[in-house]
């Protein structure tokens, strides 16, 4: 049975709940015409779920085939990309054909890019399973594989033509998958929804596992306030960058320290820990919330500094990779910093070296 | 010295006259910061109009870099997408680094391709330098390469940020590319501007040549009529579909022909025929236009039937790639048809069957 909440982002719709993988046929049935649908998850995810997903497309009358992909961001590839719509090929696809994204980011990602270049865009439906995923990836449209050493460096923005989200994956969810996904939701609070941030700080422990009495409401308000701020910006030109907030140090730590050694939420912990420091001394964010946030994290048992990483990254290569950062522009850098909880300011002249140093002290 | 006008497309304005490739570089200039800019062109252009654009570029401040890739339909693979990104990386692009493609559609689908989906999209300005491209392909957004046997099988809607065609460029064009560009018009002007059709009727010598005096003309009066179907239709749900006129059949005839072997607007030419033909039938169109289209396109030396192309492609082959078209749903195929000349419409029901026997009679 399906037990579930319905938040509007614009053309589309975020279902959240449990039970709601069973409810993936009646929501292709409402958007396609029978046929063939294709499957995309990984390895991890499709022994647990495909079957359900499945079935349910079964009975609402579609052809079901399935694509297993190798898990983690490897998965992220062209070659993988090629994958799909070789997948696509073989099973007929027409502009109709919807796909179906079956896992965490990195699904959502690769199966979004290639629904989105396939004949210049088959619709794709977005079911996520990591809290990553259902709290920020699977909201806003953005897809993409890696290139080369760069995350993220060849994508599109391509909404889904829906999402649902069942919190009921997020019990199989390893520990630490589950709490890097939590990075993101308390990016979430600190830049856009505050009082959701104490709300977490009074009770971190109804929100800090999977079964958290808590979960569905905090799920429900990271995807509401994202939608506020995707809505008017889709294209990311200006309001929308406040979603990278943590995002800047982030990404240069998990690209230096090699994609796996650290997953996501864990680096955008630390870039969180830079950003409030450089807040603190350029956009006149209350020292007091470096203490607050550094406090949460360890409560939640997430990184704080780079050393508590699983893998440190060396101070050079992380210069490296924020020289590559998508938002820099003549060696300096847009980022986001706080003027306050819920209040993110762009600041787009933020030397890359000054960045460098709230992570690496000279 | 730039003799030129310019049509507004929406977001882009397309200047179309002579000396319009020294103005690449004060483009530029208005619509992105000083950097490095990707060049992108093929081997039979490079030669031709490279200098011409590297110099304005440099003049405007920009380093301009250039990436010659082998020209013809071959030049649209996934392979060359990451010639350009490897390109882009190796430059230190980053997300306000324009691309330039400078040739004809092929060059415009793949370099639009590639900016497309670099870091989710970066600018990209089209110097068309074919007929073909500049009376279509350069306005409406699309890019695409081909993939394995598919013909722009993976692309996206990507809008250039200006177009800027040479019509000296024309004066270098093989005759045969010349008049198969000359389809295109064609088309234009049957689906959506009859009085164009007319005039084209009353002086075929004006404009079937590079230096016709009407052509300056014809390319505004293309490029605008193009742009008021697509301006309302970007992403091609519903009345820009109506420029795939002669393109059904022109497509399935021109990859069953294997590419190259029969040019795009030859195979459009037949493709025509056809479609006027099921016009005749099914939407009312006077029988009289089977021999009117037939009578303009013998009068500029395009073909009329199957038999006039350079390789005439197997019955089957056209109807294996009938089947995989992109506007089929369910076996039956959306065509345009005319009612009469200037108002298409869309047919969504034609029995692939019955769109082969308009070329191949039982």
């Amino acid at each position: 049975m399906s037990d579930s909440r319905t938040v509007p982002a614009g053309a589309y719709e975020v279902r959240i709940g449990t039970g709601v993988l069973e409810t993936a046929g009646a929501i292709l049935a409402s958007r396609a015409d029978p046929g063939p649908v294709l499957l995309v998850t990984d390895e991890n995810v499709g022994p647990l779920y495909l079957d359900r997903v499945r079935e349910s497309v079964r009975a609402a009358d579609f052809r079901p085939e399935a694509l297993v992909l190798p898990a983690g961001e490897r998965l992220k590839t062209l070659e993988n990309v090629r994958r799909v719509y070789d997948r696509l090929l073989s099973v007929g696809a027409d502009r109709g054909t919807p796909v179906v994204a079956l896992g965490g980011g990195t699904v959502g990602d690769l199966a979004g890019f290639a629904a989105a270049t396939w004949m210049r865009g088959i619709p794709w439906i977005c079911l996520p399973t990591t809290l990553l995923a259902q709290v920020d990836a699977s909201v806003g449209g953005k897809t993409a594989v890696n290139y080369r050493e760069g995350k993220n460096l060849v994508g599109v923005f391509h909404e889904p033509s829906a999402v649902a989200a069942d919190l009921e994956t997020l019990r199989t969810l390893p520990e630490r998958e589950f709490l890097s996904g939590f990075s993101e939701v308390l990016k979430t609070a600190l830049a856009l929804d505050p009082e959701l941030f104490i709300s977490i700080e009074s009770d971190p422990g109804g929100v800090a596992t999977p079964e958290g009495r808590r979960i569905p409401d905090t799920v429900v308000a990271c995807v509401r306030a994202k939608v506020r701020v995707v809505g008017a910006d889709l294209r990311e030109a200006g309001r929308r960058r406040v979603l990278n907030f943590g995002h800047t140090v982030g990404h240069a730590l998990e690209a230096a320290a090699g994609y796996g050694g650290v997953l996501h939420g864990e680096a955008v912990a630390v870039g969180m820990m830079a950003a409030v420091r450089l807040s603190v001394k350029r956009t006149g964010l209350a020292p007091e919330w470096e203490a607050r946030l550094a406090g949460l994290l360890r409560a939640l048992g997430l990184p704080v500094e780079r050393e508590d990483l699983a893998v440190v990254p060396e101070r050079e290569a992380v210069a490296r990779h924020l020289a590559r950062d998508k938002k820099i522009r003549g060696g300096r850098i847009a980022m986001v910093l706080l003027e306050a909880p819920g209040r993110p300011r762009i600041v787009t002249d933020v030397p890359a070296v000054q960045v460098l140093e709230a992570v690496y002290p000279p």
